[in-house]
């Protein structure tokens, strides 16, 4: 049954994450925010035992709609829809550690929220943090979560991992390669390809348009050719055509001052050609506090950028603010998708 | 005449920097700072015209014992010497311009700054900003401080920039290279001399041992060898070696993440494999209120790590922070040395 058709709300898949971490307490957060639960409609995949630990970690009980595996999702419920999984003894848990019973759980609940989306019976999805050792124990082909999407939903089209700090954003042209590989990797299709997936889901979060700082890759962005040559030879050109294509779009930028000039408002996106020149930025922002975006499926896939934060779970201490943020965007990109 | 013969005040020889932008205002400035005319001797090497202007810009009337070109520089004189070249007739001055008679008289109070430590007569180097182009126009060869620096002196050993913020230090293995050379130039023996040099110019101002984290080269440090094999085939080992020569270092972490624990007092210096790995990280954490210190060569060299700021050239705004904290710095330096 399709929810779309029978509410004015987007619909939310949430997948409980790692639950020896503070996922399972983050979920039972935030699906007790007044204002988040009347914004949205959510089905949420986990163990129920699970979320009950975490709501007895946050000291919260919030009110849902328990169904079991095979039932049909019902419209309309006025609270959230939990799909009682029971994926995951809660005689297996182990708290502060990566399991293969927590990776199971969590990939299993990923997988599911991931094809409700894909059979376009929710607008996004949202998930609390993943642990990459406990994905590989369940499945080893886990190389990141974009890798995971494709296989999940089979879907071929080109897509991104953005970092989104408080309305600031980075995306990059090569992500996890060796450097010694990057600037072989960098043509002017893929820049194209990039400033095309980021103006897109930009547009789709309400910037209109969106204004894109693209970096260079050589220090001080080449200094004329002095230090490399990719900036005049690559990087320049693709700008321009993209500048003719209609994007709101400058640079290339030296990378070392760019994020200085975003961070000022002169830019909402910076396009960085490689992992550590967007990140080594974005985390020293704060970017810990912000959300991670994958972007390019056709469904937003939205979570915070922390990690499990083992050392602290079942205290009930875990911070929501980057939670908030990564529920909030996929709430609001749901809606333009919705209303497009 | 040796001056270091006759005080036990370190000896500073300073070069006043481009006159088109803030740097005779902050010659001007800096000294007339009674903290640091005490501290040290010095020899200014300028044009005296133009410290008259800056000192008018700053609205003081530092106190100089002035002498000719090929003056004798007498010792003790209670007050900084000024030794006037009259390099650069005032009526060629464009405030705000990169040109040719600026170049050259920022070159020539350079070099001779630079041989008057060369020849022992100064403890350490300290200069106000350049302006690269106009450098580049007095001296083609000009392709940093560093290679001018080698020039100057004729010294072929070890050098390198550091960057200094209140106590953070970063320093790097390759500089400006393109990024596509970067990963063949990490070798495990470069990554020895610029740990050594580190180690070195950090003792050098007062960090006993002092405590230096080392950057990995691929994303995640190269996740366990998935993304990149730098981490495990040369740099784990030369921290390694790093170790059993009593160095007190650790890595390769991160680059991502290294700053922020460095940040937090985890650290007293990191050492980056490439030039925007650091850049990046110290310039969003202020360092254009940092110090620019070129180390390796008998005697320290320091610099405030901003530009010349022709924007406010003359209007007597110029902010003296980074210029009191390099040489501040260069003081440090040179009295350990003297100590030592």
């Amino acid at each position: 049954m399709n929810t779309q058709a029978q509410t004015s709300l987007p619909t939310i898949a949430v997948a409980m994450g790692d639950p020896s971490g503070i996922s399972p307490e983050l979920t039972a957060r935030i699906l007790a925010e007044a204002d988040l639960r009347s914004a949205a409609d959510y089905v949420v995949f986990g163990d129920l035992r699970l979320f009950q630990m975490g709501a007895d970690d946050a000291g919260l009980t919030p009110d849902l709609l328990v169904i079991g595996e095979g039932d049909a999702i019902p419209a309309g419920a006025g609270k959230p829809v939990f799909v009682d999984l029971k994926n995951h003894d809660p005689a297996d848990l182990q708290r502060g550690k990566a399991t293969l019973a927590g990776g199971k759980a969590a990939t299993d609940n990923f997988r599911r929220a991931l094809r409700l989306a894909a059979a376009g019976q929710a607008d996004a999805v949202f998930f609390t943090p993943f642990n990459k050792a406990a994905m590989r124990f369940a499945y080893p082909g886990y190389d990141d979560e974009i890798r995971f999407v494709r296989d999940a939903i089979d879907f071929e089209g080109a897509a991104s991992e953005f970092n989104v700090l408080e309305g600031l954003w980075n995306c990059r042209v090569t992500s996890h390669i060796p450097l010694s590989e990057v600037a072989k990797n960098i043509t002017g299709e893929r820049i194209l390809r990039a400033l095309t997936l980021s103006d897109m889901n930009l547009r789709a979060a309400g910037f209109n348009p969106p204004r894109i700082a693209v970096a260079g890759i050589n220090p001080h962005a080449g200094d004329g050719g002095n230090f490399g040559r990719e900036e005049i030879d690559v990087i320049e050109p693709a700008v321009k055509l993209a500048k003719e294509k209609g994007f709101t779009v400058e640079g290339p930028f030296p990378s070392d001052t760019v994020f200085l000039r975003a961070k000022n408002g002169d830019f909402d996106a910076v396009l960085t050609m490689y992992h550590d020149q967007g990140q080594i930025a974005m985390k020293l922002m704060g970017f810990d506090r912000g959300v991670t975006l994958i972007g390019g499926f056709p469904f937003p896939i939205c979570t915070p950028a922390h990690g499990t934060a083992y050392e602290i779970a079942g205290k009930g201490i875990a911070n929501l603010g980057a939670t908030r943020a990564a529920l909030a965007l996929a709430i609001k990109m749901a809606g333009e998708k919705k209303a497009a």
